[in-house]
């Protein structure tokens, strides 16, 4: 069996209508497929425009079972294709419960699984605490066309401790489906640390952990939908990337492409920089219990 | 009071004499001092030589008591100057116990305490395992000139739950003192990957704990002691550098450059990110005791 695996990103913008969002996802994971890719992640909520700039309850009405309706969809097209998909959704568990999920399906095993977004941000247009609750399924990691997948999304990529416990479960790549972007008034003044920051922690748990990581990211402009005194919205930056064990960024899209970016990753490359610099041998697990804690003041 | 604060890293290439090193840690210390540094970093162990490339029992005897006769120069020193100075120290604790320790002294409050580094290497070239046991004192905060500063070790900088205890507890300012380079042989294909994954785990600290980092390291070649069948060495990188809160690289020294990296740092910073990205508010406390465990394969 070959040790390289062909994985590929999707990065678009999303319209207002779910049937053509839904429709362009489909025909982008066939270019993957065509192009020879055996894993393809979607970004986050690629069903819809990002609904969580406003707190309304009417976007409650987005949210379906997982697995339902749209990871049906995707388990066949993942059985005709021969790609496993990495799919993220908004779940609906019962009425006043939701999710932010994702879910893995496989050529074979079909439907995988899923992992709930642990950690759920809320800022200005990006108010996720009311509409999702924290995932309550702790890491999950996916065995899938002979990788171990770790989904996680989004804000959980700004915490190290996800994705090092995605390493310590067995992780080999780490998929990030992501909805980012510039507010529209801090482009200018924000842009760049924002962004570089943004690609800098993702890098860096490749680097820590030596995984392999996908960071997938929609694109394109999203106005506030609801009257403001100013207008907004949320200028999605693009740049979906793929980065290596070492952190180098293996294939980076633009901030306005959509498409398919795609990498051959060499799994083998994981053990060879582990054995350069064997991290995992040094932590220091007797202190790490500080690390339950919220906060070290008392 | 002022919101900011001077602070200056020292990178230099080691002699084989420590009264040297010593004379030459001074020096720069002063010149720090004139042009209004507040804290001075110093490189690890810088005294001597990087002594660790072979294991020499002859070695032990370069160690010393901490707060000892080295702790006590600098004392002197940062008294005189009104500077705080960060002191990287091969410690003696007893016959046959060694750590590679770092203390701070400040003007007015004097030798202020350690820290034991923590996590130690043991790679060809990196032999630390055999000259020092691990930490025991876990992660120190040193409050002076009005910083809350930690100080972590070289090897530490590559486990982001270090740097995230530090910020636990309460750290606005990581020093790490470092002796980083590449051996003779893997400049031309490693070299830019390494210092790549060296640069964003650092720069990653701070994004993901909006503190500022300082990475002081040393520059300068230093043969392998041993005779070997192909001589060999280490090439140090020097390009000591100081970060800000959103991971952006403030003031960075060459490979080569030797003398003071300074930066006047405005602590202010640290919320205003923290605001913008409240990270600590969202951390999963309830799942992170995984991170106690050394794999989670059982």
């Amino acid at each position: 069996m070959s040790d390289t695996v062909h994985i590929s990103a999707i990065q678009f913008s999303c319209s207002t209508d779910p049937a053509v969002n839904l429709a362009r996802a489909i025909e982008l994971t066939r270019s993957a497929a065509k192009e020879g890719a055996k894993i393809v992640c979607l970004p986050e909520l690629f069903l819809t425009r990002y609904f969580c700039q406003t707190e309304d309850p009417g976007n409650y009405a987005l949210a379906e079972a997982v697995p339902g309706p749209t990871s049906k969809i995707f388990e066949a097209l993942s059985a005709e294709l021969g790609v496993s998909i990495v799919l993220s959704l908004f779940e609906k568990r019962t009425e006043g419960l939701y999710h932010n999920t994702a879910c893995v399906v496989d050529p074979i095993k079909g439907y995988m699984g899923k992992y709930r977004k642990m950690h759920i941000p809320d800022d200005p247009l990006f108010m996720e605490k009311y509409y999702f609750a924290p995932g309550d399924l702790g890491v999950q990691i996916f065995e899938t066309q002979g990788v171990k997948l770790a989904v996680l999304i989004c804000w959980d990529q700004w915490f190290p401790e996800a994705a090092r416990i995605a390493a310590l479960k067995g992780a080999q790549v780490i998929c990030y489906p992501t909805a980012i972007g510039w507010q529209l008034y801090e482009k200018e003044s924000h842009g760049a640390a924002q962004y570089g920051a943004w690609e800098t922690i993702q890098r860096s748990h490749a680097v820590a952990n030596n995984c392999f990581v996908v960071a997938v990211n929609r694109t394109g402009f999203e106005p506030t939908s609801e009257a403001h005194s100013h207008p907004n919205g949320i200028q999605f930056w693009g740049q979906t990337f793929i980065a290596g064990p070492d952190g180098a960024i293996i294939k980076q899209a633009s901030e306005t492409e959509e498409g398919v970016v795609s990498a051959h990753i060499r799994l083998k490359a994981i053990p060879e920089q582990r054995h350069g610099w064997p991290f995992l041998r040094d932590r220091r697990t007797d202190v790490y219990g500080d690390l339950t804690k919220t906060y070290l003041d008392d």
